[in-house]
């Protein structure tokens, strides 16, 4: 059972039913039940619900274990009152990738590609081939894919949508050395998944299907620890070495939802995403020794545990003074700047490493929230100001994007915006 | 039990002990007893040594099944007569790095530097901190950890030894789109592991260490389906959808020490290496019919069975008619032109995906044999003559190494051509 919840608080996906196939057959999937009941079970609130699941799996007993299901069959429902990639715990590789809309595309067309877009979505994800799918069994094992839909201000001007004042470039932050080719972009495809050969099929046949509408503005691939490296729950590492991710709302918590869930007009019930490239830079990292790298954040390097003392998951307490009377955090340490001062400031991280063949390495810093400028800008800003880590780190690119709620089977993302 | 060996003739590795914590103390690894023990179970024959092994762990019990070891603790012996990375399944993720010379690096440099890097691999691959590591903390879960060190024509030469005739550029193919970018180099480090951030780190490592002595040529970096996606033994995908490596003698296999292993001088028991970056065109791909897919090949898209019939390990009947007496198998399929004509022509080939953000996609073939030039080029010469693979696929890199034999613990990867 450990594989449909990971905690109370998460909802990771249920498997496949059926035992797993060597090779799976490309029909092979969940029934037009199962799509409904996923899509009642999918979002927030999920782990209750998913009890309604684990009835299709027989009992184990004592003398026949059940077998772990494959991590490939593990399904996360794609209908639901949010897209998916929020209330799952991340994927182990993910490919953030930016449409610019071809000159011409109108709200009808938008709508057209929406419709196309969620369909593979919503199939993709559920181990079903895509319509017209030319590798159909690269569907079969989705290993927890979700696929995400985020609307740039072109894609809501093109829609003849008012666009938010917050949906535009963050304000310039003097730290930034942003390039065009990392920066905004009209519509944007998440796309993520335990499995690097199943994502890159999902992410091909989104892009196929939005190529007659669309141009490719820039594609990020990252990756975090694999499946099956370490126990479940353990918070990953980023290239410097560091845990990163400790002070974060669980995905699918309430905590989670009230910092990322808007309220008003076609965005209610959906939220915004904020995608920021952030160069690191190894070889002076190299340079800065294990009590430096330490202060730097406020955090151990060994394992994430406040320089005050404790483990990973207790606060730094960022008062302590040590025997001297200079305070133990230092004054522009990592975490003293990120810290939320208000509620406001809470939002969701769900950065992804990367490292390119030829041109560095670095964090897909990843949030969401209800408001970039309410609540991401203001801790951005202070970071700019002060901030240890901005020795080694670079934001190079930039974008924001609004993230439409879900919908349900015959429905499409998009559609509060695009339709009536 | 299942995790020590995949199956009769493989050695997969063999999980670290004790309990996998969430995150693991530094110094966790193992001991000298095992690394001595994980010597002499390296290679060819591993897999009735591992019996060894299995004796560390406590036996389970009806009601109390014992956890499946996470993957992120199994460990792939480091040291024994050969190179790990031939005897394992491979694993999910590899890099291939080239580096060249600086110039005026000499024999003893070079030893110096063969060393400094196969004492880092010995720590890696083992689940303990390379020497002077910057990030311990990510060296615990080494995830099937191989590290391979290969040599090109230039680093032989800098030996003082003679370079062997087939140590040098294949012969042009009609074929080739070869670019300098993707080929060539001195010195190759072919790092591969079921985890993308704990192979990050690896290669970095390496990588460091290498550049007094290095610069990087080129980093090809590759995937395959995901550890846990689907049942052990299944064979992977390319990103064409084909169901790849079928015909390939097993890792660890009789049949494999045949094909590779040399015989001659400081090679004795090494083998040779062959990169070749091949780009795969999807686009035009993309307008092929399932029938015209299979064609190409002679095995079927949806499961790799031979198009006369059986399942997909059975052999593709090269001479079967249909019933209008035409061959079912086209004359040019990729089978027919690729399949040995003699047992000289047998090779095995370790492939991985390659998608670049911005470079197109394709494969990163890799042949291991124990004479390129023999076993190798009669094969891609036919295939450069006649393969209908080749309406879509390009090789645009190509490069050659020497494998050396591998260690015993105290010595290191090359003593058999820098020594004495
Ligand atoms: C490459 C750049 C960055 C690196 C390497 C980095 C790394 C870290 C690390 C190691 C921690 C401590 C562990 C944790 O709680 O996750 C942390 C915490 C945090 N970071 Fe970053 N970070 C980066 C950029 C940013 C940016 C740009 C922001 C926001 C604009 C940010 C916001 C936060 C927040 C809110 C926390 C939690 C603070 C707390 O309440 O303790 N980080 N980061
Ligand atoms: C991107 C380029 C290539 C693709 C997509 C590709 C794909 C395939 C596929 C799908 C198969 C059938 C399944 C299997 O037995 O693995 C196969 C077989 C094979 N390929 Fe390739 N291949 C490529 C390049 C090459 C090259 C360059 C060579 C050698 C120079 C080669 C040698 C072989 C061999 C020896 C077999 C087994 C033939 C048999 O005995 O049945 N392939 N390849």
């Amino acid at each position: 059972m450990a594989r449909t919840t990971t905690d109370a608080g998460r909802a990771d996906g249920t498997p496949l039913p059926g035992p797993a196939a060597p090779v799976a057959p490309a029909r092979r999937g969940v029934s037009r039940r199962d799509l409904l009941t996923g899509g009642l079970v999918a979002g927030w609130g999920a782990a209750i619900a998913l009890g309604v699941d684990s009835a299709r799996r027989p009992a184990p007993t004592a003398a026949t274990p059940a077998p772990e299901p494959l991590n490939g069959t593990v399904v996360v429902p794609f209908h639901g009152p949010q897209q998916a990639a929020l209330t799952v715990t991340p994927q182990t590789h993910s490919i953030h990738t930016a449409l610019d809309l071809r000159p011409g595309t109108d709200r009808a067309a938008l709508a057209r590609l929406m419709r196309l877009l969620t369909d593979d979505a919503a199939r993709l994800t559920q181990g079903r081939p895509a319509l017209a799918d030319t590798e159909p069994e690269m569907a079969s094992t989705p290993a927890r894919l979700t696929v995400t839909f985020g609307f740039g201000p072109g894609f809501v001007a093109a829609a003849g949508a008012d666009v938010p004042a917050w949906l535009a470039p963050l304000p310039a932050f003097s730290i930034d050395r942003l390039e065009e080719r990392w920066s905004g972009g009209d519509l944007l495809l998440e796309v993520a998944c335990d499995d690097p050969t199943v994502l890159a099929h999902a992410h091909r046949m989104l892009r196929k299907d939005a190529r007659a509408f669309t141009t490719v503005r820039w594609v990020q691939q990252g990756f975090r620890t694999a499946h099956g490296t370490s126990a479940p729950g353990t918070t990953m590492r980023n290239l410097f070495g560091q845990v990163d991710g400790t002070v974060n709302p669980a995905p699918g918590s309430a905590e989670q939802a009230r910092a990322v869930l808007r309220s008003d007009g076609w965005l209610e019930g959906g939220t915004t995403l904020v995608v920021r490239r952030i160069a690191m830079n190894l070889d002076t990292w190299d340079e800065v020794d294990r009590p430096g790298r330490g202060a730097s954040v406020g955090r151990r390097m060994s394992d994430g545990a406040p320089l005050t003392g404790g483990v990973e998951h207790d606060d730094v307490d960022l008062d302590a003074l040590d025997g001297t009377g200079l305070p133990v955090v230092n004054i522009a340490a990592h975490v003293r700047r990120a810290r939320a001062t208000t509620p406001d400031e809470v939002f969701y991280r769900r950065a992804y490493n990367y490292e390119s063949e030829t041109d560095g390495a670095g964090l897909i810093f990843t949030t969401y929230q209800a408001d970039p400028v309410r609540q991401l800008v203001p801790v951005q800003q202070r970071l700019a100001e002060a901030d240890l880590l901005n020795t080694w780190t670079t934001p190079i690119g930039s974008a924001v994007f609004a993230i439409p709620p879900g919908c349900a089977p015959g429905g499409y993302v998009g559609e509060t915006l695009l339709e009536g």
